[in-house]
């Protein structure tokens, strides 16, 4: 698969050194480290890091800022950061109010986060972790122990940094980031692949008239494979397996996220939405909120997600609340 | 080519109805037209009208709203919108202080815009027409007498858009945006194809190794066909022929934008950013402001436009101006 790219080895430090080159108002890349910080930190706030492996742009980075996050750690192409990169990033964000670490639920992550966790901690830093894990297509995945982590986690990132935003505590932030993960449930699919750089080959292969249903964002399997349907019926398909959740009933407000996989032309994404809107409408369910585009993407797959995050008064207030960052900006 | 789609013939009614749908704090959908305007008009302002063939979303309708479009009209995919859809909105919009049309330079949209504008006028409705006209990739294309417009049409929403927020008059409004066209250049290239729906198959071909450089945002031939070179030389090679123009040079400040044309991903067009920032560094071009991601497409083409602004402080002015629309959000 073509790339505009220079060497497969350099894609991750040349776009966060290209972030940092023309969005200086937002970000700026710690010397040395695959890590995006605030270039315009605020003191005395509680912080919040985030990150993964590479691949899903504008995830991390691009939620580097006000109203969001603190930092950002890039691991190679769709491989968890190392715990010293994570651990570079918590100690240039503290402000002595302590860190909150936004994990998506895949092993390596999960463990390099701990490992980061434990070396900020020997140094005084408070720290707390939340594992989002709002996938529902499959119990277990390739990389992950229970639910993966997707595109819900934008609302992750969202909320918790308002809620950090306004000055509130360590305790209060993860609080509110666990109830965001409790009420979030997301689920996609793809009709074509993605190729890691280094690899330079599709991870996967789909015939001219497949598709997989429940994919992850590495390529990973999904529940099963099927012959390409309409929109709306693949889209009903998504929003079934999220209701079997049993969170969301008639008079629910929700946030939608439709979330495109990288490929995806925002016409089909919004395509996606019409279905999804009067999918909901049908059950009662109310939209108060919407994001369509790509958010959490996996290189230049095809396809895209659904995510309904469950709002309460105030979830809604803080989904609401300004956000200033290079890919999420609220008024 | 894989498409999320219901049928061919619905696509672009159904993705504005899904934008309506799931935005409608910023967008209603013209009963019966393939046209959105502002959910809360402003009276007492002169309105923006823009729009062009499907296919380039989030152009057109992700710009409608507050400090950018009054209502933006969608043609079949890559087709000019009609006279009577073009009429519509106007009629929808028009507050009494005129209206101004921003087109892409095409044959097909500029003779419809102006039949439309012909009608509105026997109305009674004072009408201004801007063609934008910023690819310097060729001289005539397929589609049009002279330079097409292509992403530098974002500049013009913005800054017009933000001209008429101030309640400025339709002469100072069309103004600013004529400001903006003197003043923006922009030029593509693409690795892969798209395909529109109704026709199912690529609009063009490139071989495994094939770039075309110069190409417009509906497959149309650019200057050439090259071996796909890394992604520092072909920036460069588009940032020349912009620098060819004479407009920039050693003091300027300039506006950035990297397009995505539609499957290209954001870390790619991050690297692509690397050496653009690195590029105008070099000549002492200053870089005050940077839009990077997917403003302008063709649908599901793999490549980029790089678009450049160069500012005085009015422009710089009406650019950091707030707007707040689907797609273009700032504080």
């Amino acid at each position: 698969m073509k790339k505009i790219i220079n060497a497969p080895a350099d894609v991750v430090s040349e776009m966060l050194e290209g972030m940092a080159a023309v969005q200086p108002r937002y970000v700026k890349k710690l010397l040395g480290f695959n890590v995006l910080i605030r270039a315009q930190p605020k003191k005395d706030k509680v912080c919040l890091v985030s990150g993964g492996g590479s691949g899903h742009e504008p995830a991390h980075g691009g939620y580097v800022g006000y109203g969001m996050l603190d930092a950002a750690v890039s691991g190679a192409v769709f491989t968890s950061p190392t715990p010293d990169q994570i651990y570079e990033a918590i100690k240039a964000v503290d402000t002595g109010h302590g860190v909150l670490l936004i994990v998506k639920n895949y092993s390596g992550d999960d463990m390099n986060f701990d490992m980061a966790a434990e070396l900020a901690q020997a140094d005084g830093i408070k720290i707390e972790k939340v594992i989002v894990a709002d996938d529902v297509a499959v119990a277990n995945s390739t990389w992950s122990i229970g639910r993966r982590g997707i595109a819900g986690t934008l609302f992750v990132h969202k909320i918790a940094g308002a809620m950090a935003e306004k000055g509130k505590s360590l305790a209060e932030v993860k609080r509110v980031a666990q109830k965001v993960i409790a009420n979030v449930r997301s689920m996609g699919m793809a009709i074509e692949p993605c190729a890691v750089p280094e690899a330079g080959k599709p991870s996967f292969e789909l015939k001219d008239d497949e598709m997989e249903i429940g994919i992850g964002i590495h390529g990973e399997p999904g529940t099963h494979r099927a012959p390409l349907q309409k929109a709306d019926e693949i889209t009903a398909a998504l929003l079934d397996k999220i209701m079997d959740e049993g969170i969301f009933s008639e008079g629910s407000r929700v946030a939608l996220l439709i979330n495109g996989l990288g490929a995806t032309p925002l016409m089909e994404q919004y395509i996606v939405a019409k279905k999804a809107a009067s999918y909901l409408k049908e059950r009662g369910i109310e939209i108060v909120a919407s994001q369509v585009g790509n958010y959490m993407t996996s290189l230049e797959m095809a396809g895209f997600s659904i995510s309904l995050l469950k709002l309460d008064d105030e979830l809604e207030e803080l989904l609401e609340a300004p956000a200033d960052t290079p890919a999420f900006t609220r008024r």
